[in-house]
Formats: C-alpha cells, sequence, structure tokens
C-alpha cells in the first residue's frame, strides 16, 4: 500500500496516538475528493502560483525573474501549502506533474534561502516594505515559517525526502536564536508556526523546537502586539492563554493558537493549558459556532462575534477556519481520548470545508455563509454568492489542498491495544497496536449511508475495537460475526474488547433520518425557523431546486421530510411537503395587521448544504421560518 | 426674535419653500436639545479640536505649530462642520467661547489658504502624502470643501458675516476651474460637495456652482472611481445615478449623494432625477432600513447591504448616515410637496440620531446597533457598547452639532399662502407667505404626548395651514378654535384652508398609544419577535432596567402595554406584564426537544430606545421574542 499522509506524530503526553502511516483511502467519499484534490485542485493550484506571480516573488530574489513583488506579505505561504499538498500526494503516487513542481519549488526555496537561515521573499526583496522582524504584528514571517516547516515534514515522511527539511530547520534555527531563551520576547500576530515547531521537534527531536513554541504560548496575551486596528483580541492578545475562556478575534488566528496551544500541552502535559482550551472548546460549541461547523461569524475583523451573534445571511465563516477548527478538534481528541471531539470535525468537513470547494475542485468560496439573498450586494472580493477560481487572499485553497491530501491521518487513532475509528469512509487502516498488528478494510458509503462494515484482515488476541458513534446519531446498532452485541456508549464512544481477530466482520449502523432542529432562543438570527440535517450533513433550500420563492415560504416542522429522486455527492435531496407560502408585507407593520401564509401546501427540495452554488447562481438558505399556528 | 437657523433656501422649482429664517425654537424637547448642543456639545468639540490636532494641523501651514499632522486625511471637515454649528449658535445668541473659536477658525482659514484658493492640510502640508487631486477616490478633498461652503453659508445666514464666504468662493471657484467644464472629468469618492454648491448657488446666484454639482452628479456612475476595496458600489459609482433604483455601497456616501441629486433637481428640473430618487427612496424605506430609521447594516464597507439583511445585533446604522437621510428626506418633501417623507425625517431624529449622544451631551455613539449582548466583544473604535467622548474618525459628533443647531430650519414650509408644519415641537414659527406674513405659537410635548396646540399670532384671510398626520397615528382629531373640523388626510396631510387668521387656535391630536410592531417575513434578524413604538419613538429592553435576563424572556404580543412610573427625556417607561421565561437550551437541538418557556408571568420594563446606554452599561434589545403558544 501507498505511504499514507500522518500530518501528526504521537505525541509525548496523548491519551491516544495517531497511526503512524498505514492508511489508505478506497473509493468513498473522502477518497473521490483527495483523488480529485490530486487530479484538478492541486494542478489548478500550482497553476495560479504561477500566474498570480507567488513564484516570481522567490525567482527574483536570484535574478530569475524581474516581475514585480505580487500578493500580500504572506504570499510565500501558498507556495508552502501547496508544496505540502503535493508532497502528500506525490507520498499517494508519482505524478509528473506534481513532481515537476515539487522539484522546482524545493529548488528554489534552497537558493533563496539567505546564509542564516532567513527565508521569506515578502522581506527578502530589496523594495521591501520593512525590515525582517520589524512588525510580527502583521509581517506574517513566523506564519509564512509554520507553512514551510508542515511542508517540510510532509516531504520527510512521504517521500523520506531531506531537501526540504534542511530549509526548514535552518528557519526554525534561526527562529530560536531570534525568540529562544528567557531573554527574548515576541510572538506571532498571526499563529501557525507553534504547531508546526511542535511537530518539527516530534520528527527531530530537537527540543528546542519545543521550548520556542511554548514560549510563544507563554509570552501571549500581554498586549506586545499592540491594539491594530480591531484591538488586542483581535490577536488572541488580550488575556495570557491560560486565563482565556472563550473564543475571541480573528477566527482562524485563534483556531491554530489553539492547535498549537494544544500541542504544546501534549508535549509539556502543563494541565492550565488543557483545562483553557477546554473551557474554550465549550465556549465555541455551545455559544459561538454555526450548525456547519463554520466559526467567525463577522466580516469586519473575520472575528469570532459575540456568544449566539451566529446570522446566517453575513455569516463570515471562513473556509481556513473550518480547516483550523479540524486541526484544534483532532488534537482535542488526541490530548483527551474522547472520540466525540470527531463530532466537530465532521461537522466542519462535510459542511463549512467541504462548501469551500466546487464540486469540479477548481473554485472556491473564502466565506461560507448560511444564506445568500436574492440580487446580493457583494462588492467584495470574497465574494459569497459564487465559487471564484481563486483570490487574491489567497489562503483557503491551498489549504484545502493540505487537507484533502492528508485527510485520512484524521481516520483512527490507537490506545495501547485499542484501535479506535474516528471518521467512516472507505478504507483501508494498517496499525501497530501495543500488542502487535492490525489491518482492517472499511467498507461504507458513509455519510451518505450510515452502515459500516469493518472487515479484520490482521489482528492479535485483545486488540480492541472503539467506535465513534455521533451525537447526531438518533440510534445504532453493532454486530460482531453478525450477532448483535450490545457495548454501552459513553462519551460517544463504543468499545469492543478483543474483536480484532483476522477474519471477523464488525458491522455498524448509525440511524440518520432527516432530522428538524432549531436553535437556541438566544440566537436572534434563527429564532422562529428550523433546519434540516441528516446524519452530519446540513441541509438547505437552494433557488435553482424550486420554483417558489424561497425567501417567501415557511415549512412545518412536524412533518417528516422525504427523500427525493435526485442524488448529490453528499445524499439525497430531501422533499419537505406540506410548506406554504409566507408573504412579507410592509417592512414593518401592526402585529395585528401581520400576513397570513396561504392555505395551499406546496413542497419544498432541500440539498446538502455544501453542494449549493454548483449550477445556476440564486439564493439559498438553511435556516427556513417553521409555520407556528 | 432671534435669527434663525436656516440650511436651505427655496429652491428653483420646489413644491414648497423652506422658510427664510424667522422660526425660533421654545422649552420642548427640540429646544432644549438645542441648548444642549450650545451649551454642552459645541464647547466640547471645540476643546477635542483642539486636544485632537485638527486646529494645529491648520496652524503647523503657517508655523503657528510644530505638532505632526495627525488625524484621518478630512481632518479639517470636523473644524468646518464645529464652524458650521457655532455660526449657527452665534446667530441664536452671542457666547464668549463660541465666539473666540469662531474668530480664531475663520483667521486661520483665512491664512492657511493658498493664493489659488487650496484650502485642506492634509495636501497643504510639505509632508503630504499625495499630491493634490491626485486620488479623488479617497483624498476627501471636495468633501472637505463642501463642509467649508456648508459653513460660510450658515456664517452668511445667521451672521451676515462674508469672511468665511470668501473663502469658501475662492475654494469653489478652483473647484469650478478644476472641474468645470465638459472637457474636465472626475468627481468625489465621497459625495456632499455637490449640495454644498447647489446652496453656494442659491446663495450667490452664481450658476457654475451649480454647473459643476450637476456635472458632479451627470458623471457620476461610470466607474472612474476604481474599485477600491468594496467595488465600485461603495462609491455609488457602479451604475449612473439615473438608472439607478436601489440603495447600495456606503450609506453616508449615498444619502448625500442623494441629497445633492435632489438639491440639483430642484434647481434643473430634470425629471430623471427625480425619477431615480423616487425609486431610491423606495427601496430604502421598504426594503433597506431599520424601524430606528437606521441605515448601512454592514460594519465591513459601512454600506447598505441586501435588501431585508437588517440584523439587529450588528446594525451599524451610523449616526451620520441618520443624519444624512434627514438631509435627503427634507429635499424629498421640498422637491415632491408630500408632508409624508417627514415621517421618515423624524423616525430618524427622535432614534437613530437621538441615540447617537448621550443625555448629557458629551459622548457619542458611532454606530446605533438594535441590540447589544451581554459581554460584548467590540474590540473595535467605535463600540457600540458605550458612547466615547470622541472617535478618531469623528465624523459623527460635529455633525450632531450642526443638526441640533439648525434643527428649527426643517420645522414648516410654505406653498403658496399655505404654511405646512412638518415637525412637532414648542416653537414661534414667523413665515411670509404669498399673500402675507404669518406668525404662530406653537405649544405641545410632541413627541411625549400627541396634542399640539397653534396659536395664531399674526396672519390674514386665505392664509392656509397644512399638518402632517403621521402614519404611526392610529387617530386624529383636529379643531379649529374649539370646534371639531373634519378634513380629508391625504398623503399624510391634512388642508385647513383660511384659518390663519389672528387669534385662532386649530388643536390637533395624534393618538400614540403604545404599538406593538412586527417585522416583513423577509428580515430574517428579526422573526418571531416584536418591537414597541410610540408615537415616532421606539421603545427597547435595557438590562438595567430588568431583573430577569433579557436575552431569555419572551413577551405575548396580544397584551396591551401599561405606562410605568418612570419618564425619560423621550417618554415615559412602558410595561409589558404578561412575559414569560423563555430558557436557550442547547446551540442546536432537535425541533421536538426545544425548551419551552416558563409559565410564570413575568413584568418587562421597556424605555425608548435613544435613551438606553445611559446608565449602568448591559444588554440592551429592541426586538423581543413573541409568545405563539
Amino acid at each position: 500500500m501507498t505511504v499514507a499522509a500522518q500530518p501528526m506524530a504521537a505525541p509525548g503526553r496523548g491519551a491516544v496516538a495517531p497511526l503512524a502511516g498505514g492508511v489508505a483511502l478506497g473509493d468513498g467519499l473522502l477518497g473521490r475528493w483527495q483523488r480529485r484534490n490530486r487530479e484538478t485542485t492541486i494542478p489548478h493550484g500550482i497553476e495560479r502560483l504561477e500566474t498570480e506571480g507567488n513564484l516570481d516573488n522567490l525567482r527574483r530574489l536570484i535574478g530569475e525573474s524581474d516581475a514585480p513583488f505580487r500578493g500580500l506579505v504572506f504570499a510565500d505561504s501558498d507556495v508552502h501549502k501547496t508544496l505540502e499538498a503535493v508532497a502528500w500526494e506525490l507520498g499517494h503516487g508519482e505524478d509528473a506533474r506534481l513532481r515537476a513542481f515539487y522539484e522546482e519549488a524545493v529548488a528554489l526555496l534552497a537558493r533563496v534561502q539567505d546564509d542564516d537561515g532567513y527565508l521569506d521573499s515578502a522581506f527578502q526583496r530589496a523594495d521591501r516594505e520593512k525590515e525582517r522582524w520589524s512588525d510580527l504584528t502583521t509581517g506574517h514571517e513566523l506564519y509564512c515559517a509554520g507553512h514551510l516547516i508542515q511542508a517540510s515534514i510532509a516531504a520527510k515522511r512521504a517521500l523520506d525526502d531531506d531537501r526540504l527539511l534542511a530549509i526548514a530547520t535552518r528557519v526554525a534555527d534561526l527562529i530560536v536564536r531570534r525568540f529562544g531563551g528567557s531573554a527574548a520576547e515576541g510572538y506571532p500576530g498571526h499563529p501557525e508556526v507553534e504547531y508546526a515547531l511542535v511537530e518539527l521537534f516530534r520528527l527531530t527531536g530537537r527540543r528546542e523546537y519545543l521550548d520556542v513554541a511554548r514560549a510563544f504560548v507563554d509570552r501571549r496575551g500581554a498586549g506586545w502586539l499592540g491594539r491594530g486596528g480591531f484591538g488586542s483580541s483581535y490577536y488572541q492578545d488580550d488575556t495570557p492563554v491560560r486565563e482565556t475562556a472563550i473564543m475571541r478575534g480573528h477566527a482562524v488566528r485563534a483556531l491554530y493558537l489553539n492547535s498549537g496551544v494544544a500541542d504544546v500541552y501534549l508535549e509539556t502535559g502543563d494541565e492550565s493549558l488543557l483545562s483553557a482550551l477546554r473551557a474554550q472548546w465549550d465556549d465555541m460549541v455551545t455559544r459561538r459556532s454555526y450548525l456547519t461547523g463554520g466559526t467567525g461569524s463577522r466580516h469586519k475583523d473575520e472575528a469570532f462575534g459575540d456568544a449566539y451573534e451566529l446570522p446566517s445571511e453575513r455569516a463570515y465563516a471562513e473556509t481556513c477556519a473550518g480547516i483550523a477548527a479540524m486541526h484544534w478538534a483532532w488534537r482535542m481528541y488526541v490530548a483527551t481520548g474522547e472520540l466525540s471531539y470527531g463530532d466537530f470535525f465532521e461537522t466542519a468537513l462535510y459542511n463549512v470545508v467541504a462548501d469551500g470547494i466546487s464540486e469540479d475542485g477548481a473554485a472556491f468560496f473564502y466565506s461560507n455563509p448560511l444564506q445568500l439573498r436574492p440580487d446580493h450586494v457583494s462588492g467584495q472580493q470574497e465574494s459569497a454568492a459564487r465559487r471564484l477560481d481563486w483570490y487574491y487572499c489567497a489562503c483557503c485553497p491551498p489549504n484545502l489542498m493540505r487537507t484533502f491530501a492528508s485527510i485520512e491521518g484524521y481516520l483512527a487513532a490507537a490506545r495501547g491495544n485499542e484501535l479506535q475509528l474516528v471518521q467512516y469512509t472507505r478504507a483501508r487502516i494498517e496499525a501497530e497496536l501495543e500488542g502487535g498488528r492490525v489491518a482492517l478494510d472499511v467498507d461504507t458509503d458513509y455519510p451518505l449511508d450510515g452502515r459500516v462494515r469493518i472487515s479484520v484482515i490482521e489482528g492479535f488476541p485483545g486488540a480492541a475495537l472503539a467506535l465513534r458513534v455521533p451525537a447526531w446519531a438518533s440510534g445504532h446498532r453493532v454486530s460482531v460475526g453478525g450477532g448483535a452485541v450490545s457495548a454501552e456508549l459513553r462519551g460517544g464512544a463504543l468499545r469492543l474488547p478483543a474483536v480484532l481477530v483476522a477474519g471477523t466482520v464488525i458491522e455498524l449502523e448509525l440511524d440518520m433520518p432527516a432530522q428538524v432542529l432549531t436553535g437556541n432562543a438566544r440566537i436572534d438570527a434563527v429564532r422562529g425557523a428550523v433546519a434540516v440535517r441528516r446524519g452530519p450533513i446540513v441541509y438547505c433550500l437552494e433557488q435553482a431546486d424550486n420554483d417558489v420563492d424561497i425567501d417567501e415560504v415557511e415549512v412545518d416542522p412536524a412533518r417528516p421530510l422525504a427523500a427525493g429522486q435526485a442524488a448529490t455527492p453528499l445524499g439525497p435531496v430531501l422533499v419537505a411537503t406540506g410548506a406554504r407560502r409566507a408573504p412579507g408585507g410592509a417592512l414593518y407593520s401592526a402585529w395585528q395587521a401581520r400576513p397570513e401564509a396561504s392555505d395551499r401546501p406546496i413542497a419544498l427540495t432541500l440539498r446538502p448544504y455544501a453542494t449549493w452554488g454548483n449550477g445556476t447562481a440564486g439564493a439559498m438558505r438553511v435556516w427556513i421560518p417553521a409555520s407556528t399556528g
């Protein structure tokens, strides 16, 4: 089998250990997404790095281009993230186009790097706007370094290629010299390097990388970054990490930071970090996240808003924030062994993150609102009305690339002699447990279908299996060798002792009827409305699927939904019968004079949220007014 | 009596004519606001122009300060707007502090002005960032010039002082030379100068000012300003004025532009302009405005959003946009003679604009949301949680100053031999009608009370009176000399022929019970909630007035509201009985499992929206969930 993408190695103190490779996706949804990524998205991205100037920015430093510097100050990070994706994919199998990019980019970075290890084209150029390390608040040098380090780890793990690692290590060594030690000060305005450095520590065993990551975490919260336009909270620099119980500020920054904090915890065992992370996690999932797993509701500062400030129509819910939430969820799971963290991971993956890319794999949403009105007035670069084929601030597309290229790294983990399945998709999973080696074939159409069939290919006596049962499952059944077994569901996990014996077949069946959901009464934006979810898949009304104006309807929440004829990659369309037309009337009117909904029942067609916007452009809404009379 | 503030002269083609002065406020709400403005707000503002560097920016140009340039590129406009307010107030009566500022500022501007008439400290300074007229898109030079012109008109009308007018005329002449004529190109990125130039035409009779204003209107919409960060629509430069039927882009820009377009119409009679304005007005009042008269829902680009995109919690609803909407509403009334335009004017005045200033007159809101959550996360300069005593971008405070200093200019207008009363407050109103002179005393506690008593002091046979009856009035009665008269209500107006005879008393009684309102079904943000309005005054729940958590309650919309004991400057508090506690529950849950409201009835206290935030900081909401069971 191919070498599997494995972004995270087993940490020093995890409750569970990520697998050391050994997972290969089959022809399930995730496998198809990974193939689309390899065949379409990554080649598209490589082309854009050429046309948008990211590669020329590097070439000009060594006299191989006379193009002006283009893009934002963190333009290099798009190269690094693409390189990471390409490295994982070359690990899955050779490809001439991917290989050509890889070789050129690695050689280019090697030649561009300064003698002291510095590597950042925005600050190496003669016409730079600022000096190196002079503006940690907005300069993004450490952010770019983090992505370079993560790319180098992918190259090492997937290809056993040391060349990029040599470059990244010199960058990391420079960071250690510049920012390490108790006398130094400073930390990044955009967190990201923290978890890259911890992973580099895991790969190299060099403790100074962990130490400087920890220092970045420890120093943060002193207000040292300044207030900028949005205040210290934008940078999560208003309160120390250990004293913070809410999610605030720029969402991607907050979520990357928390992933880094989790990784520092996983190597230091500093419980005050885990305790702060648990409080913040609770704040996110109980007060500051969308049904889609999206986070960061505000456009202006791309920030988490107030508790329950979750507007559908202007949900910012950046694609990168969805990916960052997956990173954090995975680390919370590794830190605690609680399989239920996989729930938020899959919610984000199949909704806000999947929404970020078109069905054909070559166009992207930056923001992922839960509603688009007809005649939407955008006027902004990060259009919410249609996926664009690239962005001036192109953080999201290559982030999707590296995510799909390494998604098999998040399916399972090991705990002693127990293999834990966190995400279900068609895959072959091989793992070394404490007592020996196991290999399984997972066969399922999940998340379109709740049935998961696990065939044990190789096992040993005492090898156990744990299965995540998502909170949305309205019921579940499990059988071993054809015989139903009863296992207590605890913390979202079913534990099956000693079942991993060659030849055994374990079957899990999760009930996933379409469910009608309501929001907390404090979410003003969804009051009086309901949403539909089937398994982890959130549904929406799209205008193109419906004849009636979807902004003037209401549904009867008590009526069951039926599966429609049409299928989408994320499940069948659903049909709500007994809906009604509900006219608007005056902008504001006396309550006694409010218009009545029509008596004539109509049928509405719903589709998986992440599949909207692939056809005719038009209105969309996840939350649908509920009839109350 | 004192000379009255009169920002707008009778136009060439208005259906009605603003009065040429002759209005003096008495001790009603508007009179008290005007006194607060004179005694507190303007002196506070003058002090801030000193401490924030606005005056030093001018002084340094003539060697009288060595302070660095401070503030935004349009810092001069704060001086001009304050000067306008001071000129109106000196017209009301002398004051040593106001006079000292006025004399110093006028002398300073005279000395700073260049030989060619140019006057803008941000571009005159040696260390300027850009050359003159090189960036009309963001440079704000024409915007500042417009405010200087308006200040000079106030100085001429209120004080008969030509000094500032001489300065402003030289600026205007430079604008005519630079931008006039069919061969010239360009128009302002921030409209404002258009209506200043038309008014300068009215004052001076010099047609070239009108011509260049018209040229700015005619040229706009060609995309000449560029896309900037938010697209051409941000600047109302996406479509020509005459082809535009929706409100879009930066709200203050859009509303100042439309005021200027109305003024160009009022002098040219170009019906294609009025037709476009009518369509845009209709769009604003039926699809894109808050119950408070606030407009511009988006924070990111301070823009009108999509139709019905009217979130309460992040309503931007800038104070300046409220003022600009008053300017536009007044001009639509003057253009059409339709008194009902006064409805939106008063809605904005008593709600979004009144909210912009503290009860003590020395602190200001920039944005005026309809909801503030507990533990609000701001992180931004334009705090929505408490009024600040000044802003780095200080457009709103001096805009409030000039508004209150000239508010009597918007009470009445003349149409032939008919005097029209548009806004009701305690005042003496003297006017020259076609057939002679009239003088009235208006006695009323409006908007706290719907009774208006008009005593005719001077009149003549045939002098008529028209009275605006607001759309919110659930009933009305009018009497002349103690005898009830029946007059047809048409277009929001009651016409009383030949009643303006000395000694006659006309009494209007408008019914203003507290009303429970609902929003159009397309306003997702207020679905399932109701708001309370009494007369033109919108009410809100403020946490400090209530023991129960105001984010977990619901009211019974069918129950009448009672007046409470406490009074506020805008009316009594109101009490909603039979409300219930409605718990939140999980962030998202099955519709069948939604929590039930408590059975125990509670009472909630509401206060006029504009009075919130003057005591203990805390949560506030205009829209309150309605019980449906």
